[in-house]
């Protein structure tokens, strides 16, 4: 059986959660891939953390080991923040390594740029991760572009928002009371500025955009409004008449080719794909010429749900590889 | 540039509107598949019925005529009913032809033997239009079960009756005149036995079923129950008490082995995945162990949201036939 050797940067709840579900299917793997997934090596911050179960030779703060490895198949990437996880990509796809990564706010400013240089070194790019975590809206959109085409999208992106607009209808918080209860329940960042302000919604609907239309709206004609100047009282004034605040984030093509693209509080009624989302759930609303408006809902963040696609991007790959050599 | 001749089975509102698609987009599947799509011929039941723009010599009441097409590539089933859809396309098979089809009944029967067989004679089988519409749910499912167990699937998987209880609800009709209006709106049948029965939910049921599963329970020990003897102050009640009735089509698969599946009215609260979906759409939530659950909304019928799945299965077998070659 073909062994394939892979490496996971980053060793966060992501990389963990990858490094855990390869380890645990690899039996599995076998059978449905046809493969035997190595960890051949992961690339840390500091390598004399204590780490149980984890094989030393296994670790490396260096890159350079990363991409010394004979024969490395794919990374896995779960860094936060656009460097250096975007030099360290860029490296690995000049070695003809495949890449797969969960990083937002990388991909959505060198998304494009990434795939371009992937298609020259004949290496492919997986990123369901980065939009919506568990929710798959990447392949489901590369799907359906492939006969129809997409010109509107609105998603509620960030979990941690919606769970708050959530809580402030449904429980009569304040938005304080609310943002804490995300945050004791793990929802939200330490810092949650770029949860309540729009910010990550932001990134991801780059990315939806680059896929759907090929290209971004200019950043800075992007209107990106938060969810902390909403009062219990609106919300509370918006229920009574069967509407609900919703945090969307928008981005639509007209027939010149002008993208407008807006991040911010809606107040929408029932007949709104968006409206009945609640809680900590992600949704994606495509609205394409022939299927008519189909919408995604489920996880946007967690451990185990973005690992999945992020695996699931790579069984994608050896699946198309496969069929190279097997038919 | 390679041709690609394809047949269509089957001239009612789907095939139609393959035609129509297959001919609007010709050019665009030039650039993005790098084929020309030629329709060869059409499979009607009366050749002297007048068609308007469509080339008389491209139709023919014979299957026989179909097969003889040199260099067929795919045939596009949508017929209704299991025969003689399903001997056509077992001969399409032996011939070496892929099959993409919308025949619900007839998949939901011969779905495994046809995929058995097109495995032995390495053809393709499509068949995301049996089940659920212009909702991609075998896509998904086939994709997040690389890593996922699917364990649970529950589905509104008849836009009828969903349009009918989604009726009584909130315009406070009848169950007969809901119905009335679901036929005015050319939803629902002439014969409208299999929306409000239950059985055509339960084709797409074992569908999805020996999708997730590799299996089907017995057919005979499915309880099926349809919605007609739910009456308008059922759901007032349920209402009042926000809850509410869904046709839910249902199926589960425990720890031996054993799968368990139903379809019948349910009475549903506010957490439940499939309280919002309203209307005439369908929709489907598929619990698995490591994403959670995830719901998938979008049209469960339709002229061009079911011919343009189908279209996407055929893209989806050329673009990785196409990658046989050009890596």
């Amino acid at each position: 059986m073909t062994v394939v050797k892979v490496a996971i940067l980053g060793f966060g709840t992501v990389g963990q959660g990858i490094y855990n579900i390869l380890k645990d299917k690899r039996e599995h793997f076998k059978t449905t891939l046809g493969v035997d997934i190595e960890v051949a090596k992961i690339l840390v911050r500091n390598c004399s953390k204590q780490r149980d179960k984890i094989d030393a030779a296994l670790l490396t703060d260096n890159m350079e080991d990363v991409l010394a490895v004979g024969g490395l198949d794919v990374v896995f990437e779960a860094i936060v923040g656009d460097e250096p996880a975007y030099s360290y990509l860029d490296q690995a796809i000049e070695k003809g390594i495949n890449i797969v990564t969960a990083n937002k706010v990388m991909f959505a400013k060198f998304g494009l740029t990434l795939q371009q240089k992937a298609a020259k070194y004949n290496v492919r790019v997986g990123y369901e991760a980065t939009t919506a975590g568990g929710v798959p809206v990447i392949k489901t959109m590369e799907n359906i572009l492939r006969v129809n085409d997409v010109q509107h999208i609105q998603g509620i992106l960030n979990g941690t928002s919606n769970y708050i607009l959530t809580q402030m209808r449904t429980e009569g918080m304040s938005f304080e009371k609310a943002l804490k209860a995300a945050q004791d329940l793990g929802y939200a960042e330490a810092n949650p500025f770029d949860d309540v302000s729009g910010h990550d919604p932001f990134n991801k609907l780059m990315i939806l955009s680059a896929l759907a239309f090929g290209k971004q709206p200019r950043w800075s004609d992007v209107e990106v409004v938060g969810i902390s100047e909403i009062t219990l009282q609106q919300v509370k004034e918006a229920d009574a008449i069967g509407k609900r605040y919703r945090h969307i984030a928008e981005v639509a093509i007209d027939e010149t080719g002008v993208i407008r693209a807006k991040v911010g509080p809606e107040l929408i009624g029932q007949e709104h794909p968006l409206y009945a989302i609640d809680g900590v759930n992600n949704a994606v609303a495509l609205d394409t010429n022939f299927i008519g408006t189909l919408t995604l809902v489920g996880p946007g963040a967690g451990m185990y749900p973005t690992a999945s696609v992020m695996i699931e991007d790579y069984a994608d790959m050896l699946v198309k590889k496969s069929a190279l050599v097997t038919v």
